[in-house]
């Protein structure tokens, strides 16, 4: 480590290059065209915007309901609107784990680490299921599944966070099965699935188990990557009479979301700005994407999990002689900002030994940073010890 | 019964009589002023407010902590703002029971009827102390205590919902000093205390607390009747320290509540304007206050818990010779919608025997309306068996 250390202030010199925070670039955001519509917005309805909403109107605003049910192809009934979809993730823990017999979750290892706080803060066990190149490890999912069924299993089907990994359509269909025949809710959570640059989109979980005897999926939306984080719209796609149940447990710990927010975020449908918003994305992010692939293919071999396709993140399980806090130390002396890989795991489970799990978020830096950052990560990795 | 629900076809003819929801008239919120600061604060600053809220300021927008610590003369690092102070509420019992030893709350008897539900769902066993004319009766809090702490007592001390009580300056400093005796928390939750018609408003408890060894209070604020309910804005003054912990509850719950909306409540501080909608709504209600008053005094005789002074809200506990449940069906053949007012008690609690407890919002009402609804209460009360 003295050697690393050593080195580590010359790199200081250098500009700090941030792998860590998952949150879209200004240039994704399409703020000045969501500010015309709230003003448009507001000069023909204010007195309705900054009032409750209407009682009986707590699943969500009806206009957006409508857009969003179009948007996916589902009837608008089975749209519940929340305040973000963190808020979603809380109250479906809540909806879920209340009365469940048994409290136990299963993730995949890695995954979104907010999440599992959420459903251990409600009671839960967590336990994670290692997480492949193509989705989650079936073989390792039925093993567990003879032993003991969760009350819901967790999955981010495209472009995970923070693994970069998308479920192929082998395995949906087989997850699905699985949820028919032992009776388990799929939480599929799909923030980053408009945001493809390459490939065909598998199908929506929750497209395949309509019609599947048993098979019970709760799908949970996001504007956030799509139009604005700032609008805090994030919604359930659930089966007809959920968002009711939902809307109940709602209004009993916020009431609604704001009318405002929500307003907004239906003229952006209507409008066409969310449509034309992911095109611009996919074009903004595309060769950000390309470039993060071969940066690292070039200066880590193949560590990577996967080629991503799409979203923000593109992922390695790197070999180092060290350990994780002596790595982190190192990488941050060479001026590179991480996040812990190992916060992604849930906590009976961990990276492959002899690896640091590193998520590189890759939306939001230029090929010049992104390629600077893995090759220091690159040399890092050889020196720490 | 025969009789009058034969009376109530006849009645039924004459318009119907809302003393049900106690939101905000339309004419309360000055949706055109808020639609203005919005505008202008969209056309400098779009791009900052369809952003995730900067880590770090989970607890809430800088401007507006500055703004409401400055409207209730308290630092603004013991300011934490929410989704609406419904969520406050959420957040609140979550962060108090959580590892509380004892489960037990303490409520008002009556109560706001959602506080309790959010409780429960936090797994407290939700007990009541009955409400005087002048706040809770403090020898059943004494002899409570003796037997069991709880883990926090939650009050309503200024025009209380849904019974118009104000705590007097007395009762709150007894509770402060049961407090730092006992070593329980005082929620105090103010969404009313701005809307003072008549006479001196008694001293906040949170302030009564400063100062006073062991005492410990929680004050949740809310936008929602001073300026506008879709704002969605609630707030914590909480101990320096607590926001921190609040913040990062919310972190993994919602994140932050939308930038936008926390921003324009700040500039409606900073402009003024809710110091003048506060003037204005105390105008705008003031003689229906009144009116209310006379008018149940009239038609109900001294049924009245108190003369609010405030707020939405008077109450009765009015003698009916009949159960809840015939005496709601025969108001509502009189066409009159009431709430349960039952519901408004703790499990363990009710009403006191031979009355039905009615809330009687005022502030939406005319005179006319209120003085009808009254009248065709009594003679409901009267006829019905």
């Amino acid at each position: 480590m003295q050697g690393a250390s050593v080195t580590a202030v010359s790199d200081a010199t250098s500009a700090k290059v941030h792998f860590s925070r998952g949150i879209p670039p200004l240039e994704a955001i399409p703020s000045a065209e969501i500010a015309e519509l709230t003003g448009s917005l507001l000069s023909a309805e204010a007195s309705r915007l900054f009032q409750y909403a209407p009682i009986g109107l707590h699943a969500g605003d009806a206009e957006l309901r409508e857009q969003l049910g179009a948007f996916h192809a589902v009837d608008p009934d089975r749209i519940f609107v929340t305040n973000g979809s963190l808020q979603a993730l809380d109250l479906l823990a809540g909806h879920l784990l209340k009365d469940a017999p048994r409290k136990k979750v299963l993730a995949e290892a890695p995954t979104y680490d907010r999440a599992v706080q959420i459903f251990e803060r409600h009671g839960a066990q967590v336990s994670g299921i290692p997480l492949r190149h193509d989705g989650l490890d079936l073989d390792v999912l039925r093993e567990r599944l003879r032993t003991e069924v969760p009350a819901f299993v967790y999955v981010i089907p495209d472009f995970q966070n923070p693994a970069g990994v998308t479920t192929s359509e082998e395995k949906r269909r087989e997850l699905v099965a699985l949820s028919a025949k032992f009776g388990f809710t799929i939480l599929e959570d799909i923030p980053y699935r408009e945001l493809r640059f390459a490939g065909t989109a598998p199908t929506l979980i929750g497209d395949l188990a309509d019609g599947v005897e048993g098979a019970r999926v709760l799908t949970i939306g996001s504007l956030s990557k799509v139009v604005s984080p700032g609008l805090r719209v994030g919604y359930v796609i659930a089966p007809l009479g959920t968002p009711k149940d939902l809307a109940a447990l709602a209004e009993s710990t916020y009431l609604s979301p704001a009318p405002l927010l929500q307003a907004v975020a239906a003229r952006a449908f209507a409008s066409g700005l969310v449509r034309r918003n992911i095109d611009e994305v996919r074009t903004l992010l595309r060769p950000r994407h390309d470039t993060a692939v071969e940066a690292v293919r070039k200066a880590l071999g193949d560590a990577a999990l996967c080629v991503p396709e799409g979203g923000y993140y593109i992922s390695v399980h790197l070999p180092v002689r060290t350990t994780e806090e002596k790595f982190l130390a190192a990488a941050g002396a060479a001026n590179i900002a991480l996040t812990r890989g190992s916060a992604f795991y849930p906590a009976d489970a961990a990276p492959p030994s002899g690896t640091v799990f590193l998520r590189l978020p890759f939306q939001a830096l230029s090929a010049e940073e992104f390629t600077e950052g893995v090759t220091r990560l690159a040399e890092v990795a050889q020196r720490a010890e």
